[in-house]
């Protein structure tokens, strides 16, 4: 595919489409090599789980993910408030000398990790206020994803299922809403669990996947990490090229009409 | 991933699991480009409707495929009875000059092109008989495709869904019984419609899939040729790395059990 | 089944777990035939396009759906603030002498007709603090279902699909999340399409469902109503009887782990 | 419903389409009434694996589902070859004083119980030239369907999904080709796992659904024979009565064409 089709994100040219997180490793080494084998370009780094130099006698992800190679994006994981989440990216933007990117996440609930949209959206405004760039992780509910455009996130993120489970798309209308409406980049953030699941979001026209379990939980993570490469590659590729119609056999005069079942 | 997963046919070994056919391009310069960007090594020839020098005035798919790039699959598209599968795989080794590997396939039905098993039994023992090395399209009956195997057939390749309708696959348990049971190269043959459908047939376990009609008449061939190219090989990468389980939420204490729903 | 498995809202024992809507008959006459088909014993009403007694000079619905015979649930389709769903709560306590039992609903988008979850909040918390006796419809995200429930709300009334739509459940996992940490009744409410869909919502654990377009949009509104009818009972029965365990055969040694795909 | 819907079977007419086994209860009284409250006339008996009158000194099946009132349906259950199950079929009728209306099943796997469809086909053509009455399980291949209709037998009797699985229907659309070319009863056998799995069937044009597991093997198989018995009929008048189409929204201008995913 020619280099035409690349992503932009708060100004930046990626080539990669395919974001990833950077905890669940057995350790920094494995980190390297999986997140190396994805191709990605921006990791999102959870700030108050990891260390990115706040201590300066333990590893530092960074050591293994340098800045200058990849653009480091700091997510509030396990905030479950606006407060919390707030006060986190101020944090970020001061360990990370002043940037101003970061993947905010309110959580509702401790079993299933799922957005607590309201909190979401409070925090969304005041990050927006303070001169954050937010990328939001977000229901699959479409009237949110557009308030969060609306208040000025550049980047709305939906589940595609829960954090963690490795579901897939559980509702590929919702997805497929959110895509049609937005101005912004739409990624799918959490859910995905193999390399289909990451490329039938593509196909739905999403922009870009955000992973983490479904890489680091393989059996073997590495080799997961260039299959969802590829994934990535090829669900966008069929989204360009335009997939046939849906028919029930090849002589059916018209595509399918869904009024079957 | 590494060189040695490499996929051996007929005692023949190749990089690429990707198979697919001739047909349904607007020309040969189309059949030429998408063939090249799906990095197929063997393409499939219907015997009954295409050149391959039976015609010495016309255009010759061998002048763009040339068989010492691409090993040669000549079918029996269009063949409703054993006879005439038998008679068209031989005239095939005729103009072939001995070759003997065939893609066998007899339909039932001009309307769903469902293949009918019995006969496509039948020509398989005689074609076994008469020394040709047989790929046998066939349903997904897990049954069928053991007796296949047993009469002597290479290859067993189980359709997704009917040749055509793009439907992906319709029944994922009888692929995975078949994949589970071979002891030779199981590919999904017919139904495919877009790179996640290749890609799930690869995580099942299928050693390949062949198609056409996904590539051929999606609005840019040679884009979604290569889109296919990545999903076979995500899909198969995705196979071997072992995915995730599948858990109702990242805290859930054991994976779903499939007793919800 | 015995009748000790009455449903039970607002204190108040129904026999049937079945709600419908009022709109998009052809006719009153055919409202009322529905109607009684279905076996419902609360039938909603959309106060703002529906003649219960505000135009004394036309044909008034509660002509043919007496209030002495089925419990009328006034809702507030066509409503896209707070303001305008509780002015409109407050009409219909007019309108039926001091009835509190309402049906809040704050659309968020004329197409989708999607909830608007933070002005749904909102308008709940104003009319439970009125006294009325609200039940809410929502999306499927089960954070502000359970947020609703805190606030008060009688029942919670998660959609399957867009109203309208007749596309099933969409998303299995988050309609069973919200039945399993419900306090309150969860009644399934919008897209539903055929008795299967409803059924489905009833195996899941739901205490009703709520429908219209199913019934009104189908060929035979009479004959579909009484296909709901037995769908619904059908469904709670199943959810009651405990299904079979699903196994990939009958003589698999443990149940599906949900592993395979 | 009106009684005009009734089901005709071997020139006899029956208000049930629900057609039920006999095996896996606990006991024969939880097989009376489970047979009872499902209200099937049909039901399918396992000649060499029940006693119908074979050992005198045993409990006999019919003594709890007497002839007079129910219609035995003597079917081939263990039989993997199609001269044991043309044996069995004579022995059933030597049993039940010329009664000729059999289910043949010939299985080909011990572990699936799938069915062995080439000897099925050479069963059936021996016993419709025996004068017997066929209902033939068979996979959800349509073109053997067809044939086995073309020989001669008065039903044909898909699989949903393995026996014993309780999967639900897992190639709608094979079945619905069937249904769509027969000109005799379609009934699906096997693979049913709870309520709306049996709508689902009817909801396809089935004319009936046979089933052993699903109600046995629930927790409280009275209770779902129950709840099968309605779904039955929810799913039968969904058919009759038309269901609305699918649409993306209320406000879409065509109903959905299949061609989003």
């Amino acid at each position: 595919m020619s280099n035409t089709d690349a992503f932009t994100l708060a100004g930046k040219t990626y080539q990669s489409r395919l974001l990833v997180g950077t905890g669940k490793y057995q350790d920094l080494e494995e980190t390297r090599l999986a997140t190396e084998a994805s191709g990605a370009e921006i990791v999102t780094v959870a700030i108050r789980r990891t260390n990115i130099g706040q201590n300066p006698n333990e590893a530092n992800l960074l050591d293994v993910l340098p800045p200058d190679r990849y653009t480091i994006l700091p997510n509030t994981a396990g905030c479950y408030t606006a407060e919390d989440a707030v006060r986190t990216c101020r944090l970020a933007r001061e360990l990370l000398d002043g940037h101003d990117l970061v993947k905010l996440e309110v959580l509702g609930d401790e079993k299933t990790l799922y957005p607590d949209v309201v909190q979401t959206l409070k925090a969304a405004e005041t990050l927006v206020a303070e001169g954050f760039k937010v990328m939001v992780y977000t229901s699959d509910d479409p009237i949110i994803a557009r308030e969060l455009e609306t208040i000025g996130c550049i980047a709305v993120m939906p589940l595609a299922a829960p954090i963690g489970s490795g579901l897939g798309i559980q509702n590929r209308y919702n997805v497929l809403e959110i895509v049609e409406n937005a101005q912004v980049p739409v990624l799918v953030d959490a859910g995905v669990g193999t390399a289909s699941d990451a490329a039938i979001a593509m196909e739905l026209g999403c922009d870009g996947v955000l992973m983490n379990t479904a890489i680091a939980a393989a059996k073997d993570p590495v080799l997961m990490a260039s299959a969802m490469k590829k994934a990535i590659q090829a669900g966008r590729e069929a989204f360009l090229a335009g997939r046939m119609p849906r028919k029930r056999y090849a002589s059916a005069s018209s595509p399918l009409d869904g009024t079957f079942f």
